[in-house]
Protein backbone atom coordinates (compact mmCIF):
# COMPACT_ATOMS: atom_id res chain seq x y z
CA UNK A 1 0.00 0.00 0.00
CA UNK A 2 0.96 3.66 -0.61
CA UNK A 3 1.17 6.78 1.56
CA UNK A 4 3.14 9.81 1.63
CA UNK A 5 3.92 11.76 5.11
CA UNK A 6 2.43 11.53 8.35
CA UNK A 7 -1.07 10.75 8.83
CA UNK A 8 -3.20 13.86 10.82
CA UNK A 9 -6.28 13.84 12.92
CA UNK A 10 -5.23 11.16 15.05
CA UNK A 11 -6.75 11.35 18.53
CA UNK A 12 -7.44 9.50 21.39
CA UNK A 13 -9.52 6.64 21.22
CA UNK A 14 -9.27 6.28 17.77
CA UNK A 15 -7.80 3.07 16.00
CA UNK A 16 -4.39 1.99 14.08
CA UNK A 17 -4.26 -0.60 12.25
CA UNK A 18 -1.15 -2.15 11.98
CA UNK A 19 -0.38 -4.43 9.13
CA UNK A 20 3.49 -5.66 9.09
CA UNK A 21 4.14 -7.76 6.05
CA UNK A 22 6.64 -9.65 4.08
CA UNK A 23 6.89 -9.16 0.67
CA UNK A 24 7.52 -12.11 -1.75
CA UNK A 25 9.89 -11.34 -4.59
CA UNK A 26 8.27 -9.30 -7.98
CA UNK A 27 5.32 -7.23 -8.68
CA UNK A 28 2.81 -9.48 -10.11
CA UNK A 29 0.32 -6.69 -9.98
CA UNK A 30 0.88 -5.56 -6.16
CA UNK A 31 1.53 -2.33 -6.61
CA UNK A 32 -1.56 -1.15 -8.55
CA UNK A 33 -3.60 -2.96 -6.38
CA UNK A 34 -1.85 -1.35 -3.31
CA UNK A 35 -2.45 2.38 -4.93
CA UNK A 36 -5.67 1.08 -5.54
CA UNK A 37 -6.23 0.12 -2.29
CA UNK A 38 -5.17 2.98 -0.60
CA UNK A 39 -7.35 5.60 -2.60
CA UNK A 40 -10.09 3.12 -1.35
CA UNK A 41 -9.19 3.12 1.99
CA UNK A 42 -9.27 6.97 1.59
CA UNK A 43 -12.74 7.23 0.76
CA UNK A 44 -14.34 4.73 3.62
CA UNK A 45 -16.29 6.34 6.32
CA UNK A 46 -14.39 6.98 9.27
CA UNK A 47 -11.10 7.03 7.21
CA UNK A 48 -8.31 9.34 9.32
CA UNK A 49 -5.29 8.75 7.66
CA UNK A 50 -2.79 6.00 6.03
CA UNK A 51 0.95 6.06 6.69
CA UNK A 52 3.47 3.42 4.78
CA UNK A 53 7.05 2.86 4.35
CA UNK A 54 9.13 -0.67 2.93
CA UNK A 55 12.32 -1.60 3.03
CA UNK A 56 14.17 -2.35 0.25
CA UNK A 57 14.38 -6.04 1.88
CA UNK A 58 10.70 -6.17 1.27
CA UNK A 59 9.89 -5.63 5.02
CA UNK A 60 6.44 -3.20 4.56
CA UNK A 61 4.72 -1.14 7.97
CA UNK A 62 1.02 0.17 6.76
CA UNK A 63 -0.52 1.86 9.85
CA UNK A 64 -4.53 2.82 8.65
CA UNK A 65 -6.19 5.27 11.08
CA UNK A 66 -10.22 4.77 11.72
CA UNK A 67 -12.71 6.63 14.00
CA UNK A 68 -13.65 2.91 15.38
CA UNK A 69 -14.08 0.18 15.45
CA UNK A 70 -16.94 -0.31 12.66
CA UNK A 71 -15.24 1.70 10.24
CA UNK A 72 -12.61 -0.68 10.15
CA UNK A 73 -14.76 -4.22 10.05
CA UNK A 74 -16.64 -2.25 6.83
CA UNK A 75 -13.34 -1.57 5.30
CA UNK A 76 -11.86 -5.05 5.86
CA UNK A 77 -15.62 -6.36 4.43
CA UNK A 78 -15.74 -4.68 1.26
CA UNK A 79 -15.49 -6.39 -1.71
CA UNK A 80 -12.29 -4.51 -3.61
CA UNK A 81 -10.45 -5.30 -0.53
CA UNK A 82 -11.65 -8.77 0.52
CA UNK A 83 -10.03 -9.56 -3.47
CA UNK A 84 -7.10 -7.91 -2.74
CA UNK A 85 -6.63 -9.66 0.43
CA UNK A 86 -7.70 -12.82 -1.01
CA UNK A 87 -4.71 -12.10 -3.62
CA UNK A 88 -2.26 -10.62 -0.88
CA UNK A 89 -2.03 -14.30 0.64
CA UNK A 90 -2.10 -16.00 -3.11
CA UNK A 91 0.71 -14.02 -4.53
CA UNK A 92 2.22 -11.12 -3.15
CA UNK A 93 3.02 -11.62 0.86
CA UNK A 94 4.87 -14.35 2.67
CA UNK A 95 3.98 -13.23 6.00
CA UNK A 96 1.59 -10.31 7.00
CA UNK A 97 0.36 -9.58 10.90
CA UNK A 98 -2.56 -7.62 11.07
CA UNK A 99 -2.61 -5.58 14.70
CA UNK A 100 -5.61 -3.56 15.31
CA UNK A 101 -4.96 -1.06 18.49
CA UNK A 102 -6.65 1.82 20.34
CA UNK A 103 -4.61 4.78 20.18
CA UNK A 104 -4.13 5.62 24.13
CA UNK A 105 -2.21 9.09 23.47
CA UNK A 106 -0.45 10.79 20.70
CA UNK A 107 2.56 13.15 20.91
CA UNK A 108 4.94 14.75 18.15
CA UNK A 109 7.14 17.28 16.98
CA UNK A 110 7.20 19.44 13.74
CA UNK A 111 10.32 21.37 12.86
CA UNK B 1 15.28 2.59 14.30
CA UNK B 2 16.72 -0.96 12.57
CA UNK B 3 14.84 -4.03 12.72
CA UNK B 4 13.92 -7.11 10.54
CA UNK B 5 10.81 -9.21 9.89
CA UNK B 6 7.83 -9.16 11.95
CA UNK B 7 7.52 -9.31 15.47
CA UNK B 8 6.09 -12.02 17.52
CA UNK B 9 4.45 -12.66 20.86
CA UNK B 10 2.25 -9.69 20.78
CA UNK B 11 -1.54 -9.97 22.24
CA UNK B 12 -4.49 -8.64 23.36
CA UNK B 13 -3.70 -6.16 26.24
CA UNK B 14 0.21 -5.37 24.51
CA UNK B 15 0.93 -2.09 24.01
CA UNK B 16 1.95 -1.05 20.38
CA UNK B 17 4.72 2.50 20.10
CA UNK B 18 3.68 3.52 16.27
CA UNK B 19 6.66 5.98 15.74
CA UNK B 20 6.58 7.75 12.34
CA UNK B 21 9.42 10.16 11.19
CA UNK B 22 10.14 11.94 8.22
CA UNK B 23 14.06 12.16 8.48
CA UNK B 24 16.22 15.11 7.68
CA UNK B 25 18.84 14.59 4.67
CA UNK B 26 22.29 13.10 5.61
CA UNK B 27 22.95 10.60 8.27
CA UNK B 28 24.93 13.03 10.81
CA UNK B 29 25.36 10.00 12.70
CA UNK B 30 21.17 8.41 12.84
CA UNK B 31 22.58 4.88 11.78
CA UNK B 32 24.55 4.34 14.45
CA UNK B 33 22.28 5.46 16.84
CA UNK B 34 19.22 4.05 15.21
CA UNK B 35 21.06 0.86 15.64
CA UNK B 36 22.32 1.14 19.34
CA UNK B 37 18.46 1.88 19.96
CA UNK B 38 17.39 -0.96 18.28
CA UNK B 39 19.51 -2.98 20.56
CA UNK B 40 18.83 -0.78 23.84
CA UNK B 41 15.42 -1.15 23.19
CA UNK B 42 15.26 -4.93 23.33
CA UNK B 43 17.08 -5.67 26.56
CA UNK B 44 14.14 -3.35 28.01
CA UNK B 45 11.76 -5.10 30.82
CA UNK B 46 8.48 -5.81 28.65
CA UNK B 47 10.27 -5.21 25.45
CA UNK B 48 8.19 -7.70 22.80
CA UNK B 49 9.57 -7.28 20.07
CA UNK B 50 9.87 -4.50 16.98
CA UNK B 51 9.06 -3.62 13.49
CA UNK B 52 10.70 -0.55 11.53
CA UNK B 53 10.47 0.23 7.41
CA UNK B 54 11.35 3.66 5.58
CA UNK B 55 10.37 4.40 2.39
CA UNK B 56 13.25 6.33 0.17
CA UNK B 57 11.88 9.50 0.39
CA UNK B 58 12.75 9.47 3.95
CA UNK B 59 9.30 8.32 5.49
CA UNK B 60 10.00 5.62 8.34
CA UNK B 61 7.50 3.68 10.36
CA UNK B 62 9.30 1.73 13.46
CA UNK B 63 6.27 -0.36 15.95
CA UNK B 64 7.71 -1.21 19.55
CA UNK B 65 5.77 -3.76 21.02
CA UNK B 66 5.53 -3.62 24.81
CA UNK B 67 4.03 -5.62 27.74
CA UNK B 68 2.47 -2.94 29.34
CA UNK B 69 2.75 1.14 29.96
CA UNK B 70 5.27 0.85 32.76
CA UNK B 71 7.51 -0.64 30.24
CA UNK B 72 6.71 2.29 27.32
CA UNK B 73 7.36 4.91 30.68
CA UNK B 74 10.67 3.41 31.67
CA UNK B 75 12.20 3.20 27.76
CA UNK B 76 11.06 6.56 27.19
CA UNK B 77 12.92 7.53 30.47
CA UNK B 78 16.17 6.26 30.10
CA UNK B 79 18.98 8.20 29.61
CA UNK B 80 20.83 7.13 26.62
CA UNK B 81 17.50 6.81 24.88
CA UNK B 82 16.44 10.54 26.26
CA UNK B 83 19.83 11.59 24.29
CA UNK B 84 18.75 10.27 21.70
CA UNK B 85 15.48 11.44 21.40
CA UNK B 86 17.28 14.86 21.95
CA UNK B 87 19.17 14.49 18.65
CA UNK B 88 16.31 13.45 16.70
CA UNK B 89 14.92 16.39 17.12
CA UNK B 90 17.86 18.55 16.79
CA UNK B 91 19.58 16.68 14.00
CA UNK B 92 17.33 13.97 12.19
CA UNK B 93 14.01 14.60 11.89
CA UNK B 94 11.70 17.34 10.04
CA UNK B 95 8.91 15.67 12.10
CA UNK B 96 7.54 12.77 13.71
CA UNK B 97 4.46 11.10 15.61
CA UNK B 98 4.35 8.59 18.14
CA UNK B 99 1.06 7.15 19.14
CA UNK B 100 0.65 4.65 21.95
CA UNK B 101 -1.66 2.21 20.97
CA UNK B 102 -3.23 -0.94 23.19
CA UNK B 103 -3.27 -4.16 21.01
CA UNK B 104 -6.79 -5.02 20.86
CA UNK B 105 -6.63 -7.80 18.36
CA UNK B 106 -4.04 -9.88 16.54
CA UNK B 107 -4.23 -12.19 13.28
CA UNK B 108 -2.02 -12.86 10.34
CA UNK B 109 -0.83 -14.65 7.73
CA UNK B 110 2.39 -17.39 6.88
CA UNK B 111 2.99 -19.20 3.70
Amino acid sequence: MSGSGLAGKVGVGHYAVVFTSQRRAGDDGYAQTAEEMARLAAQQPGFLGMESARNDDGLGITVAYFRDEASIAAWKAHADHQAAQLAGRERWYRAYRVRVCRVEREYGFDR
